[in-house]
Formats: structure tokens, C-alpha cells, sequence
């Protein structure tokens, strides 16, 4: 787990290298950002009722540095955290995987990513340095130091609004439907437009901004990457109010009432960025590259941090068969085997990938291919599994009484009496089991992962897309050549 | 569109019916029932703030009948309400499946349910009568006249607690898992125990309680079926505290917020029934037949209400590619394909079950085998379906700025600008189809549906075992043994 | 069910229709046609051991008029065959429905053919007659009148070979990857190129070619339909080699043995053909839209035909459970269930779409959008079934021993005995229930149906595209719209 | 790779030890064994027409020991044929894959399994042997050493016929229904019954009987492993005329018609087996243990054996997209991208659970959990990946003209000509390719991998009881209960 940089082989200096405390990052945000929630602003993140639970969650990958079980894989050799470690190896991939895995699951199936994000961009960023050349490659070097020795939240702005999908960002009546360059001064240039889709920014220190797509050469304008503090004059952060967690009761939300994650629309109006931290501006040949580029890694985050949430899947099946009486009905054992399956084949090709990884300019990249297909087994398999769970746990996923229904002391005890199940369950714990899975499935929670599986890091189609590109399709075109008897040759040809 | 009683054929006779105006409905629920909401009772359903929408939306069903464009489909031609009409034919069937359709799409995709389900309990009982025998015949009868001639809205209380799904009731160690009847009298009967799933019930005025599944001869104490007001002593509503409608933004939320159905945990504690309204009370071999009776009817009210539901489903997977730009993209036209073949099987396969109806005592019952394959069909898909509208519309659905965000004088016009889809689409609209999608499929209201898709009216496995029961077996057996030379004959075998 | 044509109202007339025997049929094959089957010459199709099959099989068209059984559904009321009768309501297309399963059902799952699709083409041409104009119109009358009152077997070609599919057929590098006109003379036209999966043209006695897509303006020499006897000069019908039926056990391949239908690809190698054969000749933008109309109407036959098969499918699957005594396996129920819902659905799609046609000029038309959808359903299921009913039945599909073994005096008997199944099943009987299901799964019959699933009558993706076309889009855009409060409104927007 | 025994810690030792020539291997056959064919006794399966095929197959094995290119994977360090060499660690496993996989590459996607499916069954009963005891553990080392040093060709006889399949072997009717000990003698034991699905029996050296299910305290006589040479008196083989070789043409059948595996219905008529031979006789608690022993050795071969298939399905759907011009419609590019997913988390998940074995006494056992994902990934995807390939290769699957036709002097040229496809690709190599595809997925072979796939190796439904015991159902349930707060707790539970 060395740290030589991929770019020009010296190490990267990890002098001042220092992990913060969680009152450490939570004072950071405290910095001026321009936030709106519904239409109000929001004079402190940390304090404000609807978002304060998402500084909390992100507040986890603090905690968990200091945290015995969590130290030596959250902590990288340099006294850093691991996040910011560039993987060298298979090894130095499959730590980074468990410790996204760890994160997430600690955070009751709810990605952290105040780290794992920026770090994807980051190592895309470094992986095109070779051919960005200079002055880019420095910067982004500076960039990625400076992140890591101050132990930085980062979130990426890359989906832009995009406003007819069926046109390039050239062709839209809306010039502004892409971010875009419309000035370069002397000591930087000035970018208009709005990202979508953009989490964790209402509460990250950094945020970094890459093009989402190919661009055609006379795009130019639009091939921008560049990376500024969300304080930033002109930058304005519109918080969506989906999922709110403010007033969900704990026992009725056990995942949603404490864990959360806020996306913004994120308006740059004419927005100042110094030369220092630009990292793409005019190449439009590159920024198709970079885009993909970041979307490989983050994919391999992607299907990291869903570990836990199949594991809840699953588990949550299990347990609502417990609860039922019902882990010996056929049907349920082979909803409960599809689950297993579901769950087994994501990580296991997780794994593979980080396994069976390339390195490229002493940068470990997880298998591409590999990586393509766990995300798009996991995406199109999730409503499935949605779907089994809410099968196996019945119809008090969105009939239960409240926990004060439970509580009260004229009824309560009848209640909790009359719902008893199976092996000695009483009402209360078979309640509480159904607030689980309605929680993960059946509300807006359920549905944020529902959505994400499909657009998250990219979509189903991108995904199909790579992997068509990916596979070694010659060797298979070659064989079925030599099968059919067009190709001679006593034995196969050779795959490579 | 006849009306003659399928027991004893005689007319049932109108003398005194009346359709109720919406208000009177609404007065009727003011009659001391005892309802609690999160452990709190509720003093008028009419004015809670969380349960009075639930009130509103049943209202739509009086509504209706004073509406000039649904006048001839609500009311029948003895002047009351078509709900109560015992369908004789394909084409009373029909008009029952259009009503029930109309309702639920102007419900804005929540079927209204106060008269559907509870004319499905009265149909299944008449059906059954002929075999019940006196004096529950005519109890059945006057009953029917009863609610018929009030214009009464009516909840089903059928699914028990259940307990160890793996037992039968008398086997359970929890005696109360299974409502049954702890005391027989000479003026009636007394019973025990809960019903869970119980829709409508704070704002029904009468509630039929149904057994739920087959019995052992010596279960007999678990065979009752029997109708009381909701304010009958000893009966408790506990309403779930799921989907609460109350506070939510009517743009944000265009169909729950406006719309709400309630279930009950509902307790029976040493509940009295005067005899004429008990409707079986012992006869253990009669209650499977009787809740399976009940589910069939039901099961066509079913397939006829998720109509609105498919229908909503394919407008907003083409809304969303239009306002997306996407309506060319091959992908999208494939998903849009798949909607619209999803709908069109659901639609037809209910259209033809009433048109294959049997006329069983004078009551046309439709097709069992088409209904329940209906109900599959959709149940199956639902989750798919909505998987597919949510790869159309995005990921703004779960990350799309609030309306107090667009409404604001500063950043609004310009996030509405950013925002602007295809077509000349702006993004306050972009936001709205979002918005609607996102209630449809991501949020508490669509996990409501792809729940009920999945347990509501019989299970999944019900449905199957429906299938495999009533398919002609004997008849694809012996095609199958003709095919394979087993049974000798020139020709194939005639089927039956 | 009378018989006014859809054109210009006047009756057919039937003035000396009769129906041939199967022997007057078989004669009428000896017309010195040029047939090549593995590059020999067919002297006599009725004669050749591989070919004569698909002859008798075709013959059972005629014996069913012949067959008291059949006869009121095979013959028309006028004395000639139903299939060509014009259907003018939907009792018109039931019976015609009806009459294609039971021909099928009686070929033991493969249909015959020889009428259907010809009518197929008539009707369409007889649609398209109005906007074709004379002479065209008084041609395709008088063609009409003769194949009907000849009581003759018709093929129709219709797919070109089509080359680069990326390409339309101006743009092929071949310019005959479509068949064309070459010239145009006083008395008729010369037409050059090749039909491929030309069916049952070895035994019909009128070919009739239809253009297999749209063209574009300057593609007039491609747009061209016309009618010819097999025999004709310049015509080649290269008989395809697949699943040959001469050499089959009839115990070993219960279907296949003796049933079978040949494709030809069909050479046109400047064949004249007389103007009063000539359907269409140069009208480009008419090309398209009598290539689907044929494609319509024969999906109506297509999934009327899939009947049968469907019915087999359960049937073997119900003959395999029973004796392999796995009759109340949970996962055998299931696929049961999955098998009887999958023919359920396709009968209740493809019956309801006659019950609700449309009469255009006269002439009825299934509903487009259903039968679309049932054709569809059964393409997408097949490979389904296929799987779910080799399961059920087991690894004997491909390891069972021979008849021959079976009858060996020495070990035979004991064969038999060990072989044995459930419910007193012998072995011999096991064996042949395996081989049903073999021939219909496993072999070259059942490769050719799975893949006539996918391809015959229109691809999986042309029906997708009409199912998408002929959705009543608009009402779902405006209900969406209605939902999302993008349209106002108190009540719901009316269907149209 | 060292080669310690599992059992004793000795290694086994390689005096002697031969490879042996594929003209060896022949004349072993020639045996007197009995075989028969379609009730005809067979002489030499050599010389057979029907069956040298399969001889010629399994040569393969032989062959590949002697070619260069395949040496190395081939040849185990002391010599022998590396199939006998017992895996100690991932890379031997990896190895093991690697060379099955190459051998069923070179066979045409047929697996040759001579000395696959023997291994299989020795490390089966080698895990087993500390638990047999002696003298069991002795005679299973001595005859594992006598297959290896002789390299032999070994077949194993594991399914009985079941007879109903609802009961166990002792409550039959027919005793017969399973393969038994008859006689117990000083010198050794009496087996009668009949196996079947017997692959490979005919051109074996060795027949290696295992019990096929779990068995009940009182079916000891069932409880019976041994190992016999095919031409041991009381042995009968009936071959299956399933797929017959004989008379294809290679170009039409490009696999089938050289490539050819034979399953016998195995007869045993009270076959003496000497004590040496048996290595199970009575044990019945341990008859299921060594059953799903074998069964987990033998998926992973499966597993193996499945790439070179899964690469041709891929391959063939690349060609034919090819030959078509599909390259860039967007449903084939959806089709190949599925097919490439398919094919990559077959080889990932396969690759994997080599990776990630378990080390039990000394042998390397792959992971039984992904090893059972991935077949059931397989043999549930495989219809569907058939029906894809047909999807993009068209009609001509089923309709090409013969190879005598594109030969013919008359016709011949201008089918070729008119048969073109894109890319230039003229009309006999698109017949090729037709005849590749039609022979891999609509004709007999193709139904021969279809049923393998879903019955070979345990079934799919054995594979999922196998993915559920398997699976950390305990770690799921804990995390499920810790998300749901049922258990307490700051951090989540720790995994096993």
C-alpha cells in the first residue's frame, strides 16, 4: 500500500497529514454557504432541522477513524485516512471495498460518501494526468494533497440538468441546459450553469465539478472540471426536500429518522474559479474520458456500498420469515434463495473485480468489466428483491399500528397481544420488524435506493453499454467462427 | 339489468331507496365509534386532520351519483346505487367493472372502496346462501336491503393477526390470533380476537367480518361471519399511522395528498352480535368456501380498480420520455412497449372475464380462471412497471427542489430556466411530472400500491393456487396423452 | 356471417364453389413445379420421402370438411371453406379462430396453413382495395373469387432476403437482397430476386407475393404484389432441409414423425407475371402498409394457431408431474400455475380480440392492439414454458432408451420395470411421455417453433413498435397530465 | 500443487504412472462389454456407427496430453493426466477449471467428462474417507491411485430411476426403483437396479456407482458406492438414440455431427462387486453426505464446463448480428449486452469460488455457495440466452437451404448470391452461420445443453436449498435485527 503517484512517481508527501474529529468537520460548514431548503435559507447545516441529520450521518466517517474496530482499516499507513490512499493492488481495492462496506453498513444501509465521491474524482483526475499534461497534472497533484492532509469532506457536481436529451449540450435552445466557460480571465475563468443530482454538497468541504458526457469538438465551452469551496461566490445550493428525516419517529423509521443524505440542484452563477483549480478546460475530446473515467471508479463505490443494503434484503427476508412462521412455506424458501443468490453474486463479482484489477500507471483500476456487471446485476434485480421482501413480510408493511397504538394502556397490551407471531414473537417485535422492511422498501427511503439503483453512477443503459464495449468480443467471435466451420484452424483459436 | 334475488327469486324490492348526499354520508360517521391515531382517539373522523382526507375521498363514491357525466353509470334504475346491483349478466358486469374503474380514476388512482368491497361480501354471501340455508338466507337478504336502501357505506374485516402462519388457528399457542366467538346467547353471539388489513373501516357504517381461510372440523368456533356498526360496543379501530396525507404539498404530492385510505388494526373484545346479523356461526366446512367466495368477487373489483393505476403508469412513462426529450431513445420505446402491453393484458383479460361469466343461481360470477390470472398478471408486474417509469423520468425524482424553491423571487426564475426539459418544457413542469412519478412509484403512496398489488385480495400464491385449480386440466391431460400416442383416436379428444 | 365484400358491397358470388377432396388436392400438386430438395430435383411432391409429409399433413385441411365433426365450423354457408369467407363480425373471427385451433389441434400442435395465410393476404389486399383503386380492385375480387371457389392451397412470400439490414433495399450493395420489377411490358411485369421462409409453397397452388416492408419514394420497383401457380417459369422453390420427418419413429417423435410444413427460399429469376395477377406494381408509400396489413391479420391467425401448442405445453407439463409423482411439489405447482396462466392469458387475449374488432368497410378487424399484445405474450413466454416443462419432466428428455429397447425380449421387460413411474405407470409409458415432450422441447420441432415464436408473422420488435403505435397514447398523456396537475380539471379528461 | 492424500497425510505415491495415447484408450474399449443400440447388440463401440462418435469425443482427452499447446495444463508435475491430481490450494483449482474448460473449448462446447466426472466422485469419496474409516479409506486411495497411474476413463452412475418421486426408495412399490444391495458374501456384495442418465458408460474404463439422495435410518440396502469395470458380468448398457451423430453434415451440424456424449440407462441384474470395490455398503446416514459430496465437486465442473458454451452463445449472437448488419440496432446491442453479462458473471462467479476455497484435511474445495450461484445463474439464464440468439440470427435458423443446394452448378450461385448478407459476407457463409446457431439452439444438441442445464449436476431446485444452507443466513439476521433496533447496539454486529 505504498502512495507513489501515478503520475511522475514521486510519493506524496503526507507531512501535516492529519484526520479531523467530528466537531472538527461539522465546524467547517459552518463557513457562509449559500443554502436554500423550500424556498428558505439555511443559516447553519449543522443546526438546521431538516439537514442537520445529514452532517450527522457524514459525521460517521469521522467517527469511525477513531473508532477501535474501524482504525486500522479506515486509518491508511501515513496516518491519513484510507479514502484518499490511490490503490496500488488487488489488496489495496478490497480494503478500500470493506471499508466503504463498513461505512455504510454503520450507517444502517445509507452510503456515507463524504469521502468515497471525491476520491473517485480524484483518482480519475490523476489517471488522465498522463495525458492532461501540465499544468494540469500539478494542480491536481495540489489538489489531491490538500484534500487529503486536511482530511476533506468532497462532493462531486458531474449530472448536468441536460434539458433535451435527444441534443448535445451544443444543441439545446437553453444554453444553459450544460455548465459551461463563458469567460477566461488572466488569473482564472468563470462557469455558468446548474448540476443536478449533486449529494452531500450542503455539507462537504470541497466540491468538485467534471463534465458528464462525450463533446463533440466544437463543444468546447462546456468541457470544464474544476474544483471549489461550496462558499464560493455565486454558487447557490438548493436542498431537495425529499426524504425529509426531521419528526420520523426512530422505532417507525429505524434507517430514514437518523440517516440522510441531501442532493442539490447546484447553481453556478458565473462563478469565479481560480487557475489553480482547474483541471479541464476547453479539450472537449477529453472531457468524454474523464467523465467515464470517474464513473468507472465511482462504480466500483457503487457496488461497494451496496453490500450492506443486499445484506438488509436478505436479512430483513429472514427475518420476516421468522416472524411469520413462515421459513418452511416453499414459496418463501425460494424467494429466500433468490435473495441469497442476489446478494451472493454482487459481492462475489465485487470481489473478482478488485481481484482481478489492471494497473495503469501503478493505479490499481477494478476490472471494468467486472464492476459494469455487478451494477447492473444489482440494479436490475433490486425491485425483484424489493418485491420478495414485501411478499414474505405480508400486508402490515402499510397497515401497522403506531408504537403509541402499542404503548397505549388502555389497548396496548391487547394489541401487542393479538399480533403476537410465530416462535414466541410478540406484537411489539413484529411490528417493529414490518417498520423495518416498510422503512427499506415501501417508502421514500425504499424508493431513494429504488431510483438510485437505476441512475446512480451512471444508468442500466450506460452500464450495458460498457460492457458490450468491455467484453473481449473478438475471442468470442473468433471461437464461434471457428465453430461454424468459417475459420479453419484443428484447434480453437487462441483467446487473449 | 334485472334484479332478482339469486336465493329465493324474488324481486328485491326498492320501496324507500335513496341515494345519500355527500354530507349526509359525512354526518353518518358521527356516532361515538371508538378510533384511535397514534394512540390518541379520535373524536370526529370528519375533522381529524390525518383521517378526515380518508373521509373526503370516500365521498367521491356519493359524489359521483350526483354528477351528471356519471349519473347513468352510479345509480342504478331502481334509483339506488349500482354498487348494490346483483349483476345477472356480462354486461352488468361490465358496468359494475366501469364504475368501479370511473371511481378510482377520479380518486386519482385510490380506489374509493366503501361500496366495492362490501357488495363483494354481500354477493359472496348470497351466492353462498342457497347453501346455508335458513334462517341465514334471509338474514342475508334483509341485509343486503338494508345497506342497499341506505346507500351504506361498508368495510370488510377479514384477514386475522394470524400469528404463526405455519399453524392453523386452533393450533396456535395464542387462542386470539383468529377472531372467533367466545359465547353464544340467546339473543346472539359474543366475539374475540382482531382483524388486521382493514380498510375503510373509520369511515364505513357497517362492518362485515368474514373468515379468512379453510377450517378443520373442529375449528368451528373460528367460523363466523356477521355484520355491526362500527360503533358496536367493544370494537376498537386502530388506524395506521401509514401514509399520512396530512401536510403534504398537493404539488409535491399530486395523488396523496388529496387522496388516503385507512386500515385498521380492528379489536373485537367480547363484542356482542344480535343473531340477525349473524351470518354463519359454527359451520367449519362453509367458512373456506365463504372466504374464498368473498375473494373471488373481490378479486374482480381488484383488477377493475388497478385500471387508473396501469393507466397512470404508461401516461407517466410517456410524459416523462417527453419531457425528457427521450420519446425516440430505443430503450425508452422498449419500456414504453412493455407498459403498454402490461396495461392492455390487464384491461383485456378483465373485460373478457365479465364476458365469460357463468350465471350461477341467477348471479353472474366472472370467469374465476380469468380474474385470478388478471390479478396476477398485474401483481407480477407491478414492481417492474415500476422500475421501467422510473429509468424514464430520472433521477430528479428523488432529488428534484421543492415548489417554494421554484417560487422564489431570487434563484427561482433561474433554477426554472436550468431546469427546462424538451419541448419547451420549462422546469417548474419538469419538476411536476417528476413530482407525480415520484408519488406515483417512489414514496409511501406507491409502496401503499406495490404492496397491495402483492397481498391485497389473496396473495401471490393464492392466486396461483386459484389458477392451477380452475384451469381445465383434464382436458390438457388428455391433448397431451392423445399428442404422445397413450390414448389411441383418429382425432384429438374433444375438450370440455 | 355474410359475405358482402368490403370494396364495393356487392356479394361474392359462389357460383360453382366446391371443396376439393384430399386427393383432388394432391393431384393438383403434380403441375411439373421446380422443386429442389438437397439440391436433387422433386419429381413429384406427393411422392417425395421427405416432402410427402408436409403434402399430408397439408391434406388435412381438406378431410376436415369431410369430417362430420368439423364440418359446420370448416364449411362456410355458401359450400365453400370458412377460411375463405370474409369475416364481417366477431363471431365471424371466433369461428375463423376457432376453426385455425382445431385444424391445429388435429396436426398435433403444427398448423396447416395452406388456407390460413392466403386469406390472411386476401383480406388485406381486399382492405387496402379502396385506396389501391381499379384495376387493382377488380383483380383482387376476381382473384378472391378463384382461389375460393377452387377451393385452392395458397403460400404466400413475403420476406426478402433483405441483405444488410442496416439498409434499405435502394441502398443494398445486391440490388436483389429484394425482390424487384425489372420490366414492364404490355401484358404484364418481369420480377426478379428471392423470397425466403416461404411456407407450404412446395404444396399450394398459388403463390402470392407481397412487398415486406415500407419504402421510400424512389423505391417503386421494390413495391410489388402479385399471384402466381408455383409452376410458372423462372420460379425455383429451394426446399429447406430442416427438421426432416422421413426415418422418425412415430413413438419416438409423436409430433414430428408425421407432421410437417416446409419453407422454400422461392427464386424469382425474371418471372413474368400477367397484369390480371398484379396487385400492386410501383405505389411505394402503399408498399408498407399492405405489408402490415397482412402482418395483421395474420398475427390473428398466428396466435390462434399457438393454441394448441400452449394447450401441449400445460398438458405435458400436468403428464410429467403425474408421472414422475411430483404432482404436489411447491415448485412444480408453481411452474404448473406459471404454464396455466401463460395459456390462459394468450386464449383470453386472442378471443377478446375478435370480440372486439372493428368493422372497416365490411370487413372486421381484430382489435390491432390486442392481438399484438397476445402475440407478444406467447413470443416472450415460449422459452419460458419450454424450460418449465423440461424441468418438471427430467433428464430422461435426452437419455431415455429406444422403443426398440423397451421391446427386447431380454432386457425389456426388466427395462420396463426399472423405468417405472409413479401411479402404476409402466416404463414404457414414462418413455413415450418423455418423448412427447422431447419432440415438443428438446428437438428440431421444438427448435422450430421457439423460433417461429420469435420471428414468424413479425419480429418480437415489430410488435412491440404497433403495440406502442396503436396504444390510445393521448388518453394516458392527458390522464398523467390530469394526476400531475399539469392540466386543471375537477373530474378526470374523458377516453376516447 | 503437491499431492498429499487428505486422508493420511502420505503422499500418493506415482510409480508407474502413464499417460496413455488416444489408440490405448481405443483398444481398452474393446472389452466385451455390453452395450446395445436401439435393442441391437453393439460389437465395438469403436467401430459403432452411432457411437465411435463419442469414442472420437473422448479421445480428446488423450490428445490434448500430447499437444504442445496444452501439455503444461494438462500434465501434472509427476506425470500423470492432471485430472487426478487432487487440488490443495486456489491455483490447483484454477488449473483444474482452466484445463476443463480447454478440453470442452476443443470439443465444440461438448464437455468430454472422461476423467472430469470420475475426479469428482475420488475427491468425493476422499473427503469422505476420514469419516468412512478403514477399510473403506484404504480401498478408495488404492483404486483413486489405480485410475490415475492406469489414466483412465471413469464414468459414474448416480441417478436411479426414482420410480414416484413423492416417496423414498423403501416405501416404492416397485424395489426395483433404486439401485440395492441384494446380497452380502464373503467375498463381496450383490447389487441390482438400474441407473440412468449414465454419461460416458460406453467408452469408460471404470463405473463408479454412488448413492443419489439422503436416506432414512432403515434403507441401508440403498446405501451403496462402488466402482466396477462396464464389462462385469450382470452389466447391461443401453445407449440412447438421443442426438444421434451418424449421417449429419459437418457443415449443417458444425457440432453435433463430430462431437457426441452417450448416456445408457445402466442395468444391474445382481452384479457381484468384490470389497475392494465398494466403498459404501449400509451407511445410510453417510449415503446423502457422499451424495451432495460428489454433487459439490461435480457443479464446480459443471460450472467449468459451461464457459465455452456461454463464450459461443456470445460469439454466435456477435455473428449473426454481423452477418445481419445489427450491429448498431439498439434491441441487438441490448441482447449482446446481456448475453456478455451472462457469460462474464458464469466465468467471474466460477473464477471466484476457486479463489476463495476452503482447505478441508489438505483438499481444496471451491466455495459451495458461489459455486451454486453460479450454476443456477447458468441454467436459469440459458433459455432466455437462447432465445436472444435466435432473436438476432432470424428466421433462416430454421428455413436455410442445404449445403447441396449452394452447390448446386444451376441454382447454386445465384442462392449464394441472393442469400448475401452485410459486410460483404456472401450467402453461404450466412447459411454457416445459420447452420452454427441452428445447431447450437433449435435442433437436438441444442435441447441435449437445455435440459443439461436444468437437470444436470442436481437440479435447479437442489441448487437453491443449497444456496440457502449455505448462505450466512445467522450474520443477515443479526444485521436485519440490528437495523430493525431488536437487538442493541452503537455499531452493528460483527460478521462470521
Amino acid at each position: 500500500m505504498s502512495d507513489e503517484s501515478p503520475v511522475e512517481g514521486r510519493a506524496l508527501t503526507s507531512t501535516g497529514a492529519k484526520l479531523r474529529t467530528a466537531a472538527e468537520y461539522r465546524a467547517s460548514l459552518r463557513d457562509g454557504r449559500r443554502i436554500f431548503y423550500r424556498g428558505a435559507p439555511v443559516e447553519d447545516v449543522t443546526e438546521h432541522p431538516a439537514l442537520r441529520v445529514a452532517v450527522d450521518h457524514a459525521a460517521l466517517d469521522f467517527e469511525l477513524a477513531e473508532d477501535e474496530r474501524y482504525r486500522a482499516l479506515a486509518v491508511a499507513p501515513y496516518g491519513y485516512s484510507r479514502y484518499f490512499s490511490i490503490p496500488r493492488s488487488s489488496e489495496d481495492l478490497l480494503a478500500r471495498c470493506a471499508l466503504i462496506e463498513a461505512a455504510t453498513r454503520e450507517g444502517r444501509t445509507l452510503v456515507v460518501l463524504v469521502k468515497e465521491i471525491g476520491t473517485d474524482a480524484l483518482f480519475a483526475l490523476q489517471r488522465l494526468a498522463p495525458r492532461l499534461g501540465e499544468p494540469y497534472a500539478s494542480r491536481i497533484r495540489a489538489f489531491h494533497e490538500h484534500c487529503r492532509d486536511s482530511d476533506l469532506a468532497m462532493a462531486v457536481a458531474q449530472t448536468d440538468a441536460k434539458g433535451d436529451r435527444a441534443l448535445g449540450p451544443s444543441e439545446q435552445p437553453n444554453a444553459d441546459a450544460y455548465v459551461r466557460v463563458v469567460d477566461r480571465r488572466e488569473d482564472g475563468i468563470v462557469v455558468r450553469g446548474a448540476k443536478i443530482h449533486t449529494s452531500v454538497s450542503v455539507n462537504a468541504n470541497e466540491l468538485l465539478v467534471l463534465p458528464t458526457r462525450e463533446l463533440d469538438e466544437g463543444e468546447g465551452e462546456y468541457a470544464v472540471a474544476f474544483a471549489i469551496p461550496p462558499n464560493t461566490d455565486g454558487v447557490t445550493l438548493v436542498a431537495s426536500p425529499y426524504l425529509p428525516a426531521a419528526g420520523r419517529d426512530a422505532a417507525e423509521h429505524p434507517l430514514s429518522a437518523g440517516r440522510k443524505m441531501v442532493e442539490t440542484v447546484t447553481l453556478f452563477e458565473d462563478v469565479f474559479v481560480p487557475w489553480e483549480r482547474v483541471f479541464l478546460c476547453g479539450e472537449a475530446k477529453l472531457a468524454g474520458e474523464l467523465a467515464r473515467g470517474f464513473v468507472e471508479f465511482h462504480r466500483f463505490t457503487a457496488v461497494s456500498y451496496k453490500l450492506p443494503l443486499v445484506d438488509a434484503l436478505v436479512g430483513a427476508g429472514l427475518l420476516a420469515a421468522r416472524v411469520n412462521g413462515l421459513e418452511k412455506a416453499r414459496h418463501v424458501r425460494d424467494k429466500l434463495a433468490w435473495l441469497a443468490a442476489y446478494a451472493t453474486t454482487l459481492r462475489g463479482l465485487t470481489h473478482h473485480a478488485a481481484e482481478r484489477c489492471r494497473i495503469v500507471d501503478g493505479l490499481a483500476v477494478p476490472d471494468t468489466l467486472l464492476v459494469n456487471v455487478a451494477k447492473l446485476h444489482f440494479a436490475q434485480g433490486l425491485h425483484t428483491a424489493i418485491g420478495h421482501v414485501q411478499d414474505i413480510a405480508g400486508g402490515l408493511l402499510v397497515t401497522y399500528p403506531a408504537v403509541e397504538d402499542l404503548d397505549h394502556p388502555d389497548y396496548g397490551p391487547a394489541l401487542g397481544r393479538y399480533l403476537a407471531g410465530a416462535h414466541g414473537v410478540g406484537g411489539r417485535e413484529r411490528v417493529r420488524v414490518m417498520n423495518l422492511i416498510s422503512d427499506l422498501t415501501t417508502g421514500d427511503y425504499g424508493g431513494y435506493q429504488a431510483v438510485l439503483a437505476i441512475h446512480a453512477e451512471g444508468s442500466i443503459e450506460a452500464e450495458k453499454l460498457t460492457i458490450l464495449a468491455h467484453y473481449p468480443r473478438d475471442d468470442a467471435l473468433a471461437y464461434a467462427r471457428w465453430l461454424g466451420g468459417l475459420d479453419g484452424g484443428h484447434r480453437s483459436p487462441q483467446s487473449h
